[in-house]
């Protein structure tokens, strides 16, 4: 029997690759001939060292990431990641920059400076309503790291092309972004994806630390706070999430040999991304809120002639199984996030509503 | 078709109950008719405030927690609290007692002391290879809290009652026995558990903070190391780990309605303990390795004459669909864990093959 399946337009947790799911519920009860389901099997087991380890191969080959790099898993989401950062990289009398692009990059600034660490923000878009991404940015000399958010959530902006920070480390949050193209990992000293955007279920967020900064780590911090716990022990020094690694190495394997790689999957969120900013952009009823050079692949955030309307768009969308296309409570407005795993089908779709939609409405 | 399932005696991640398995699978696709899956679903939705709610309102009934509890989910297991702890209760010039009964409390210990925290370990059973839980404990009257194991899954020892602490609060780490008893949760100020033993899948800690304890947190702290930021968000300051939470309402769902509440469930657990005890007891092959009056009753070690026995043992049991009986790589030896959803026939069929090979090799 087919299942009823709606457009899942959601900001994350959001839509996985159906293959995905469907793997799962397939060897739910009895995972890999163990006779046991993947949520009972033992993390110290050939069962879940080979997924794991597969996990991280697949990571290392998409993003084309060399010896230098280690990839963990660490559970508390990207939100845990904003204090472990200075922790682990900020002894006294070092500093950082951080680049203010909103919500998210707001949090991993507060987070710095409530343990009492030097950090400076060395430029913000909150002057115009954190529409766009800085230009420009006069990073410190002296810094060990300058801190961006890759993709913003929230407010529908993505570093078309990352900073020149003139030889300071750069450190992501990637949380809505990682995976959905290409990048050159060498100039990051530390990259991190809470998983419930593009690469899997919430519970995990992956890490990625160079070498030069994994030596920075502290050895006075507790076991769980530093980076060297999880690197020295391949993720599990204690037991790891396994669902929800499970799940991300199938997605990632979906990602290598059914889309083919970071390349074909860029170029299908672009051709995403494409459709709906020139539907936006014909339209009088519709206004993208981003400026036109730091717009989001990811999240595409519109708002239309009144609350009202959008209140009544996100409504009838709903009741024409499109889900998730509320803006953020924080800032309103509608949003479609159109991570890897929707469709060009879903986009079609939505645009065909949104049509529609202004026709009735408009 | 039926699956094949294995009789699994993993110390953690366990056994599952196979009806709750059976539920997820089935709506793995379609989660209560959302058209999406459970790892797809919104954490800011209805359907997942649900999930949530329910799995709060369970725990608080299971355990008959009034007013002045509040349960939480918090990521990074039963490690991450270690640290936690120290960090939220022991402000400067405070103390807090701990009891050293093996590996996990030894650990706690380690981690309350990396961040200089005042406390004095009161009793430990480390003379005799930690097969005993101490009794007659000199508990400091200036004491914030008291911190014990109630259960160790290594050296298969529990506490049968919980010490008299002339007033001190208890602190729990209850990761291998939550839920399977009941207990007086008002000498307890915190209690945690990871819950890849008796509640879920791993991915998630469930904790349990009295009124008290949550006024305690100091506000210095970064938000995701504190406890107050989780009682004050329902655990959702950022995103949960949703499918773990969901896992762990259909576990407290079938313990209320299946199982018929934690009395029943001991009763049941009892049942199990006994009959593997006793077979242990009447055999000169097998040797229980717990002191009589600390045996637990969820995770039961033993030893057979020597360590190729043991090794064939583990071996022959795999082969007979029984799983999960090396000892800890730590002590060695066996172990049988044997958590809320292992069934009697578990212990049965275990006890019948247990039988065959002592006659076979004895």
């Amino acid at each position: 029997m087919k299942e009823k399946r709606i457009f899942n337009f959601n900001a994350g947790p959001a839509a996985l690759p159906l293959e995905v799911l469907e793997e799962i519920k397939e060897s739910f009860i009895n995972f890999g001939s163990s006779g046991m389901s993947i949520t009972e099997v033992s993390h110290r087991s050939k069962w879940f060292d080979d997924v794991i380890n597969d996990a991280v191969e697949r990571t290392k080959r998409l993003l084309n990431l060399d010896e230098k790099f280690h990839v963990l898993f660490i559970q508390g989401g990207a939100s845990m990641q904003f204090c472990m950062i200075p922790m682990n990289f900020l002894s006294e009398g070092k500093s950082a920059d951080y680049v203010d692009t909103g919500t998210w990059s707001t949090k991993a600034v507060k987070e710095a400076q409530i343990q009492g660490k030097t950090i400076k923000v060395v430029a913000s878009s909150e002057d115009k309503n954190y529409s766009y991404i800085p230009k420009d940015i006069p990073f410190s000399d002296d810094a060990i790291y300058a801190h961006i958010t890759s993709n913003n959530t929230i407010k529908g902006t993505q570093w078309a092309k990352f900073p020149d920070t003139k030889g300071v480390p750069l450190i992501a949050d990637m949380s809505s972004d990682i995976m959905s193209r290409s990048f050159d990992a060498d100039k990051f000293g530390f990259i991190y994806a809470g998983a419930q955007k593009n690469i899997g279920p919430a519970g995990v967020c992956m890490a990625i630390i160079r070498d030069d900064f994994l030596n920075m780590v502290p050895n006075t911090l507790p076991s769980m706070l530093k980076y060297s716990t999880y690197a020295n022990k391949n993720s599990m020094y204690n037991t790891p999430p396994c669902f929800t690694i499970y799940t991300i190495q199938l997605v990632l394997k979906w990602l290598e040999e059914k889309i083919g790689g970071l390349d074909k999957m860029e170029s299908l969120n672009r051709e995403k991304g494409q459709l709906i900013y020139s539907f936006l952009d014909s339209s009088d009823f519709y206004n993208a809120t981003a400026q036109a050079d730091s717009r989001s692949l990811m999240n595409v955030t519109f708002r239309l002639p009144d609350e009202d309307l959008e209140k009544r768009f996100v409504q009838k969308a709903v009741e024409n199984d499109l889900g998730g296309l509320k803006g953020h409570r924080s800032v309103g407005g509608c949003r479609a996030s159109i991570y890897n795993a929707t469709t060009l089908q879903a986009v079609e779709t939505l645009i065909d509503f949104m049509k529609n939609f202004e026709n009735k409405n408009g």
